[in-house]
């Protein structure tokens, strides 16, 4: 199944740079697709550091186990993904399938196993082909290159339109990460597929509290269908090329949140079915976590989701989810704005509210939607789609 | 705007018994809709009493604080419904609207406000136009008759496409029930309406845990698409007119349990756009509320739920639900089946998996969802329905 771009993508994505130490392969294992590759090899200089969160679910994939193993050394030489099969809920053969990946990226690249991270995404519960994957890696490593940011990210996608990748600078260091995602999205710890490297020199402990930070206020924020996957997965490679001032080390949090953040906004964009990007901000909430989790009420809501794929400015519907997320609120100085214009405030319509220009910014396809609850100092920013036909298209014909 | 009838309407609808003190009219007081019934007037003989359960939204509507008030006094004379305008989120005004309906009431009746309960649904936001439905109660006082419930069950109807109504026979004694309800259907502690009249004799406190034990088992086991009403109220009345020996009390108990669960299907079988009615029966959970709690991921999964729209046996998805839901669930132990056929257990897919009779069992429009998590002993069954195009359709043009 091929589907058009989505309308939403970034009209501009940027010119990816190298990161120091991180070389990288794209090929075509054949696991599901035809035609397109579906593999991709990250191969990381000795001495690079590596972060990692993954899913929250109960019922985690093969590969996430073996990355919360592994992530205990602290240590990464290479990174193998797959496309087309998640390798979740295979039982045995899903341990078989990562542990001779593993092996095989290790014998090539010349570590210990324990030094390969792995992720898969695509269908759950057949058995991955893991014998193509395998046979695709002398391929792949032969044809290594520092260059090749924008094929790794083509080559990790599913329903996605287009590719997500995102850059930054701090210092003399390069931040870049990848990512993937369009559908089983409403990441619960960590989301979808996200590989981030730099060439920066970060202690291990340093490297896994920043990763942790940024997700809960950028992957964690976004949600496409209220749906989170078995293979949740975001990575942090640091290769320690280059020496940040402590300064500079504050300032690298800073992008690599925003970093995150833009990917994060790329795999709402690239919703399924989407034609309407969504920021939702909520202040005055309890605190910080309870704003999320209104936000995220509002942004899972298939009402008010369906409501903004009509083009109806229906901010009873907000209401209704505020209501019903279980978090302090109070009717009476609940305030609601769309587009800017506030429409609601102290539990009821504003007087002579004029629905005209909400109505305007409601046909255009960048919705703004501001909650103000009253009743705290938490805010939160959280992001989302329409929920359009095109999504029940695609699921119910894709088999994810 | 008309819309068929859902093709899971029941296909038999039982005649409703007159429940003795209990008399009832419908008309049309033109809140919103044209040309149909949007009001209800129910009386109750004086010595009634009353259960109440409401909803747990934090933005509960105007009557939904009216019904919390006056059932402290546990007694009961008039019930009076709208439709078309859920007086939710309007402020003062919706206060005065309340406060106004019941004293209209009570004065026709002879008593106190305080003996009038109240529910509204439909838009929510917009002021509902009281004067309307106060200039309308003389006529339905007029008009009181015994054997009106299935006038009753469709005064109440909004995006309804059948009317929903339910008896039981207990001894001598009658109970009736009639519900409303078909999109913002997630109940969370009570659901949409639900009013129930029974001549038993039933003491205030008994009728109380009755109603929340039944209400548990039934509505708040159901779910269209997630979103909860600023609305829900389920509502038991009890006339008095009929003594039930012990033994008969209990049996009471069960056929109520059972009403109730055959009002909450009824109003999923009228979920928006539904095309399918699934029934998501969970064992071995930890306790029934972790095992509610997992068949509500499941149910509220808009990928499973698509994936029931396309005909697609698409148990990784099942999978999935149970994996986000939070309750304890071991990957490696779960088991799932679809029509009565096991297709995954100890984390895997069955050796030797036919999915020919699943295909098959999934291009039905009564589809059975069986999970086993074997790790404890709690139970639960939950109904859901599919998510189609209707469901958009109906939610980005219908402003609820």
């Amino acid at each position: 199944m091929s589907l058009p771009v989505s309308p939403l993508a970034p009209k501009m994505m940027p010119a990816m740079p190298v990161v120091q130490g991180v070389r990288m392969a794209a090929g075509e294992a054949g696991i599901k697709y035809k035609g397109r590759t579906d593999a991709l090899l990250m191969v990381f200089d000795e001495g690079t550091h590596a972060a990692c969160v993954t899913t929250r679910s109960k019922a985690p994939s093969a590969p996430v186990d073996w990355c919360r193993e592994v992530a205990h050394h602290g240590k990464a030489r290479a990174l193998v993904v797959n496309a087309g099969n998640a390798n979740a809920f295979t039982g045995r053969k899903g341990v078989e399938a990562t542990t001779a990946t593993a092996e095989a990226a290790a014998a090539l690249v010349g570590c210990k196993p324990q030094d390969v991270f792995l992720a898969s995404t695509g269908v759950i519960g057949e058995p991955l082909p893991y014998a193509k994957l395998v046979a695709a890696l002398p391929g792949l490593d032969a044809a290594l290159q520092h260059d090749a940011w924008v094929m790794a990210a083509q080559a990790i996608m599913t329903t996605d339109t287009f590719p997500k990748y995102a850059t930054r600078k701090v210092g003399g260091a390069v931040i870049n990460g990848i990512a993937k995602g369009s559908g089983m999205i409403a990441p619960d710890m960590a989301t979808m597929l996200a590989f981030i490297a730099t060439d920066a020199e970060i202690a291990p402990h340093l490297l896994q509290g920043m990763l942790e930070r940024a997700t809960v206020k950028s992957f964690n924020c976004t949600t496409v269908d209220g749906d989170t996957s078995t293979s949740d997965t975001a990575l942090l490679f640091a290769t320690g090329k280059v020496k940040l001032s402590a300064k500079e080390l504050e300032l690298f949090e800073r992008e690599l949140d925003a970093l995150c953040v833009e990917l994060a906004q790329q795999i709402v964009r690239d919703g399924e079915g989407a034609r309407k990007f969504i920021a939702i901000h909520v202040r005055g909430a309890e605190d910080d976590d309870a704003a999320r989790k209104v936000g995220l009420a509002i942004a899972n809501s298939p009402l008010v989701k369906t409501a903004i794929a009509g083009e109806d400015a229906n901010w009873g519907r907000i209401v209704m989810a505020v209501g019903k997320s279980g978090e302090k609120a109070d009717r009476d100085t609940l305030e609601v704005a769309i587009g800017g214009v506030v429409i609601a405030k102290d539990g009821e319509r504003v007087e002579g509210y004029d629905e005209a220009p909400v109505a305007q910014h409601v046909r255009g396809s960048e919705i703004e939607i501001s909650v103000d609850l009253h009743v705290g100092e938490g805010v939160a920013t959280v992001w989302t789609c329409d929920l359009t036909h095109g999504y029940i298209d695609i699921n119910a014909h894709y088999r994810s």
